[in-house]
């Protein structure tokens, strides 16, 4: 079965060394110094490796059951969901005044990738709950707030967030779902939701739906849309429940993975609910929440191949194949073990420059809310607004793929489910199509936060890569990161400066080359990450630390990220370049 | 549930119109009128489509269960393998001295897509037959042939293959099955063997074991490796069966997909077994089927992809979403279906040019098998043994990737079982595994292929794509085709002389790149196809063509895969003569 340690040294050396929250001026991180995060690290470490990680293959194996109305999770999930809130872990980020701890985001990011990497499923229960609190805190009236929040930080009462029907998605404006308003501040909601995680389960007293709803006679499409609170238990005045909501799950879907978490078909039949934010701006009160859902969806992707990758290492470590082409290693074993051999190792380098270097670029990206949080400042909301949909759809991409050569790392092991391999593609694969499929991501990133401002954003990111490329060009420590990053942005420059000239004759142009523009996009990102690593590396090793084999190894591993991976966006261009007429060529009978 | 239609007229256009198969030299080829292939492409349509595809989810949701011995198939595979064998479909490549059609192998391989797309778990169970008739068939003595080949040609007795055992599967020189000699020219083999596709089940009178062991006192490792017949039930002289042999299942693995196959471990206690072909050469006598084999596992990483790929066109015209960015195509609609937009095109795109160029690269494949076998071409032979790795890996590595982008078209219901979606990706995801994993098999192409007969073979590929060039470089229809062609070629020409210089000092600098050479030597070969292709296209179109759409189409989709998947041999150059260091830089602690 496999293991997780969370990778703290890792985490640590991006939070200090390359981001250095202590010193840095983001509001609320002055408390971030080593060791407070480092105690935080290491028990959360603790609780998802010894706790959460142990439970992943049962909540995939037994999955959760649905009979007579309740849904049962996993054996052991519920004490572990006890034990998790009782130590304090859901409300990590959450305010004070609720009950939270009111620690910045990132460390928050921080758990919930140990929490993901160690069971994904579980984490979702915990994950959507912080996302309709985030919703109620940031929409929500005063009473509001007082009636649901401190619940939900503790996790006693659980959320859901409630978009698809069975007939949309993506296109919301198609929603059936009514809202009828009943004279008193109250709707009666009607309709069918799904899709939902943790829609229904036996872990919380109470669960608290956001819905999203057209309120009758209100505009038509995506502009009547609202969002509303609807309790499975109502609440009375004094905070007890009281009587069964009219909401009920109608069934739990069969999915490809994460069985460990209920996805439930919803059943609204009068519910009563009430709107959060504004009439007819649920939409808009939904988005708000967006860029934490999704990069919290990337971390996803990171969790996953980290999880994977480090099951992998122990797989090639052990198993005996072959000799090496250079010599035998290990003449007292029958064979040496499969780590010798060039193409594993060059698969194990793959995901390990992978992960940490999508540690690095979530953790930034953490940082921008955190900075755009607290201090308003515009210019960190505008750069993580454009990077999101990278973050999202290029890391779980990746994610995905990285668990796949983890997998294949086993041979035939791998597909086998009880060696645990294949969970994590399974498991992974959800990552690239919830919280908007990456083809929509690669549309948002193109058709509307390119342009975003006047594209002051990506301009404000290629100064960013420019004047890092100034700063350091001279740097001959860091010369295998400085080329590779600037021909990288070059590519990149380029397929922004086609989309300019050509998106505009036919907008086609453009989005026939957004898959590869995230993509691309994506790899100059996880470029610039490194080659900032790199520096810092350099410096440690520069100064004389005590650990030079930690420093020399991010160098390598660096390395090869930009040997390896970089090259990628010259092909991204040529794609681009082709335009959209070979891709929409046919006539769609042709198909 | 996702149905299957037999794309027969692209079939049909590649073995009449690309491969002109009735009019080239190949030995037995003279019968294979496009009457005659049609004649048999519609009937395989039928069947498949009709009996197998309506199975395939079945077999995937009931899987095979053990019960007191018996391995009990999913509901109706019994019937539809009865009714796949009495039309003779199980027998259609082999020699009618014991039963088969005779035709060539190319009819097989086409068949075999088919049945494959339709339902590659049930495939199996036929698909194993084959190899171990071509096994006896090669190696096995005339009274061997007799017993065993009549009855494995019509299926009534299906056939496997025993090679991994629980701690070694490529390095078979570790092995510990154990065959003594009786002194009566039996041996009696005991052991244990995994990952026995259709070891054990209900749908035949007898299963004939082809087992791997060593012959006790015999040459240590590899070299003592002999290859045995252990039938289930013993043949009596008559042909009747009589005792139950030695061999039994312990076990079925629960595996990731290709559930409807039961994927067996074998107890082999003092069972009885006739050696097949010669002492200790056991592993010559699996090698010589060894291209057939893995072609037929390259040929299912088309056929996953084609069968995703025909259920994601429906969905894409079927599902609402959004408006064309170019205008509403739909105004009657509440929403355009999602064919309208470039992403999805250009994911549609992505796999009906794979499916096509590789359906081309495979047959092509089959046709050397047949040129090399009936005529004994020693150059079809080493050009065929040069592919093989490169049809397995780069098939269905990008086989897999087909199916998961397939998957994606649909969303979140991409994810849910009842869609059927994910069981493509599960069922495609054995092929980059089984018949030697794919990093197996790229070792086999730059270690062992690329240097093979002096490197006579891979010259003589490049010679076959300058010839091409060559030919057509005036051809102005064929512009789209002939450069991009050409670039690819010298990449990996390019990739090529970097490990002739750089492989003799240290070969990890070879071996580091061999799954990126694999993965452009794949580029290439369904580059040329699809310029042989286009020139075939506008070979028709310029003689007037009754139906200039299809070709039109085949032009335009031969345009795309040029334009926007050739140039990733850009990048696998790259990566290539980036050389070893960073991939081998790391000690194997630093993981």
């Amino acid at each position: 079965m496999p293991t997780y340690a969370a990778p703290t040294k890792d985490m640590s050396f991006v939070l200090h060394e390359l981001l250095n929250v202590d010193t840095s001026d983001v509001p609320g991180y002055d408390d971030l110094s080593p060791d407070f995060t480092s105690a935080i690290l290491e028990e959360a470490g603790k609780i998802t490796g010894e706790v959460l990680a142990p439970l992943n293959a049962v909540g995939d194996k037994e999955g959760c059951t649905l009979e007579n109305g309740v849904v049962r999770t996993p054996t052991g999930f519920k004490a572990a969901f006890d034990q998790f809130r009782e130590a304090g872990w859901t409300g990590i980020s959450s305010e004070p005044e609720f009950g939270g701890q009111g620690m910045p985001y990132i460390m928050g990011m921080a758990v919930s990738e140990m929490v993901s990497s160690a069971n994904q499923a579980f984490g979702m229960y915990g994950g959507l709950t912080n996302g309709a609190y985030a919703s109620i805190l940031a929409h929500g009236t005063q009473a509001q707030k007082e009636t649901y929040l401190p619940n939900m930080v503790s996790c006693e009462w659980t959320g859901t967030m409630n978009l698809t029907e069975p007939h949309c998605g993506t296109d919301l404006g198609l929603m059936r779902t009514k809202a009828e308003p009943q004279g008193d501040g109250s709707f009666k909601l009607s309709g069918q939701k799904i899709f939902i995680s943790a829609g229904e389960h036996d872990m919380a007293d109470n669960i608290i739906h956001l819905v999203l709803a057209k309120i009758v006679g209100g505009p038509e499409g995506i502009k009547g849309v609202s969002l509303f609170i609807v309790p499975k238990f109502m609440v009375n005045e004094d905070g007890s429940l009281g009587a069964r909501n009219g909401v009920a799950v109608g069934s739990i879907e069969e999915k490809m993975g994460i069985h460990g978490n209920s996805t439930c078909v919803m059943n609204y039949d009068g519910a009563t609910g009430y709107l959060l934010g504004d009439e007819h701006k649920g939409m808009r009160a939904m988005f708000t929440m967006m860029n934490h859902a999704r990069l919290g969806v990337a971390m996803q992707g990171l969790a996953q191949a980290e999880a994977a990758y480090q099951n992998a290492v122990i797989y090639a470590k052990d198993r005996l194949q072959g000799r090496a082409v250079t010599g035998t290693e290990f003449p007292d074993k029958p064979a040496d073990p499969l780590i010798v051999h060039p193409d594993i190792r060059r698969s194990l380098m793959d995901q390990k420059s992978f992960c940490e270097g999508a540690r690095a670029f979530v953790y930034w990206g953490a940082m921008m809310i955190d900075q755009a949080h607290e201090s308003d400042d515009k210019d960190a909301d505008g750069l993580i607004s454009l990077l999101t949909p990278v973050l999202k759809g290029f890391l779980t991409d990746k994610g995905y793929d990285m668990t796949v050569q983890a997998q294949q790392v086993y041979g035939g092991h791998g597909y086998i489910e009880e060696w645990g391999m294949s969970q994590f593609t399974r498991d992974a694969r959800i990552a690239m199509i919830y919280e908007g499929a990456n083809g929509v991501q690669a549309l948002d990133l193109v058709g509307r936060k390119l342009a975003q401002d006047g594209g002051k954003h990506v301009m404000a990111f290629f100064d960013l890569v420019k004047n890092f490329i100034g700063e350091n060009k001279d740097n001959e420590a860091l010369a295998d990161f400085i080329e590779p990053l600037k021909n990288a942005s070059k590519d990149l420059q380029a397929a922004s400066m086609y989309f300019m000239q050509n998106g505009m004759k036919n907008p086609n142009h453009a989005l026939a080359g957004s898959n590869d523009f995230m993509h691309m996009f994506g790899h100059v990102c996880m470029g610039l990450m490194w080659a900032r690593m790199a520096k810092a590396a350099t410096s440690a090793l520069d100064a004389g630390t005590d650990d030079p084999d930690f420093y020399t190894n991010k160098l390598i591993t660096g390395r090869y990220y930009m040997a390896r991976q970089l090259p990628a966006t010259g092909m991204h261009l040529a794609r681009i370049q082709s335009g959209a007429d070979t891709v929409m060529g046919l006539n769609a009978e042709a198909f």
